[in-house]
């Protein structure tokens, strides 16, 4: 009877703080912006995330699209006629995510040393390939880790092919994260367990999944110090279920 | 004796053309500029190299750290009187690049699928994870390589890294790129071999180097089709090598 063999973590919102910061932007885009449109009338948050959206396919996740998608956007909501030293402080808005110290969730990094002390661990991230390695390495956890993989996209192949790598049967394995869309949703459906640790806030085109609500090869957690006994409960599901095989 | 083991492939400008649509966009840019500074005068591709230069360690390699570049410099050389339409102009050459259909260098299928034939292959490549996977997926060579690494910079480090996990010694590798810098010499540092295939034209950034001239563990050639060629007399260099150890 093993059990679990491998965990999954994810980074951005799991480990640390990230999205907090994109909605900083977003929040300073609109008052840029205010200058030139009335905001109650311009729906300007729907109009940057159809930007954002429309774009993701050319420019993958992180903060140097989402830059390029407020300029864009920004352009065209004010008929061009944002100035130039605007769209420069637009600019600046993508810089500062990607300059912004690492921090830490509460308790989490000694959530991530307890776990790995009984596991081998694997962090799976998507987004900007260096700008995910930067925040990776000042974290100073990469050493409690066996493998880091940054991925374009957090879906069933993705995760298929790292679990293939690490030679671990998606039924051993666990997924801890803040996105039931990225990190529950496509391990569950692999076979897999997951916990998952809501974030304060959650991204608008991050939000949509395809769980059941009643799906029951998942626990979720408030804060990172419930993760281990999460882990317990998951190890007895999956000796159960291994059992049943 | 058993001479090479693993054959490394660089991807832009070794198996298909970016560079050259990089300059374009740079004289694009210059082009827009031109209705607002007196070209002559202004130094405009020093200036932008300089914030390319200054941005890399914050936005790493690709279109749309270049797309940034261009708008926060064309905002520097204008003193701020660029308009907004010209800034959409400038993000426009980075999608265009991001969206580009993939041209293979002549001969490089063939050659590839030579090489393939006697040695197992690793695509390392760095880059925007985003685009680069893009770009492997439309030039339908991925099959040919047991592994795709894309990497956020090309050193020793890095290289040592993916030799590791494909468990290989250096003395046994040979990588094949354009970039005497990012695909030669750092492999010859670790002690492995090179194929240097220059390209029509290389990016500033990219052509500092430190290899001595005379450095016997590459081989130059001018196209696709010499890199068989090319492999067979490393291949015996690195048995003379082995049998010298």
């Amino acid at each position: 009877m093993s059990g679990i063999r491998l965990v999954g973590f994810d980074a951005d919102d799991t480990l640390w703080h990230s999205e907090i910061h994109f909605q900083h932007a977003h929040a300073q885009f609109e008052l840029i912006l205010s200058a030139y449109v009335d905001l109650a009338d311009a729906r300007l948050h729907e109009r940057l995330l159809e930007t954002e959206r429309r774009n993701l396919k050319l420019f993958g996740y992180g903060a140097k699209g989402m830059a390029l998608s407020m300029v864009e956007s920004a352009i065209d909501i004010t008929q061009a006629c944002i100035s130039a030293s605007d769209i420069h402080r637009l600019i600046e808005l993508g810089k500062a995510i990607l300059q912004h110290p690492v921090e830490l969730l509460p308790g989490i990094r000694e959530a991530v040393e307890a776990v790995a002390a009984r596991w081998p661990l694997v962090l799976i991230t998507k987004g900007d390939l260096f700008h995910q390695e930067a925040k990776v390495a000042q974290s100073a956890l990469a050493h409690l880790f066996q493998r880091i993989e940054i991925v374009s996209e957090k879906d069933a192949n993705s995760y298929r092919r790292v679990l293939a790598e690490c030679g671990t049967a998606a039924e051993d394995f666990v997924m801890i994260g803040n996105s039931l869309r990225s990190d529950i949703e496509p391990v569950i459906r692999l076979g897999g367990w997951g916990v998952h640790m809501p974030y304060a806030v959650t991204w608008a085109l991050e939000a949509e999944h395809g769980l059941a609500t009643d799906e029951a090869r998942f626990l979720s957690v408030r804060e990172a110090r419930e993760i281990a006994h999460a882990l317990d409960s998951i190890e007895r599901l999956a000796q159960v279920s291994q059992l049943q095989r």
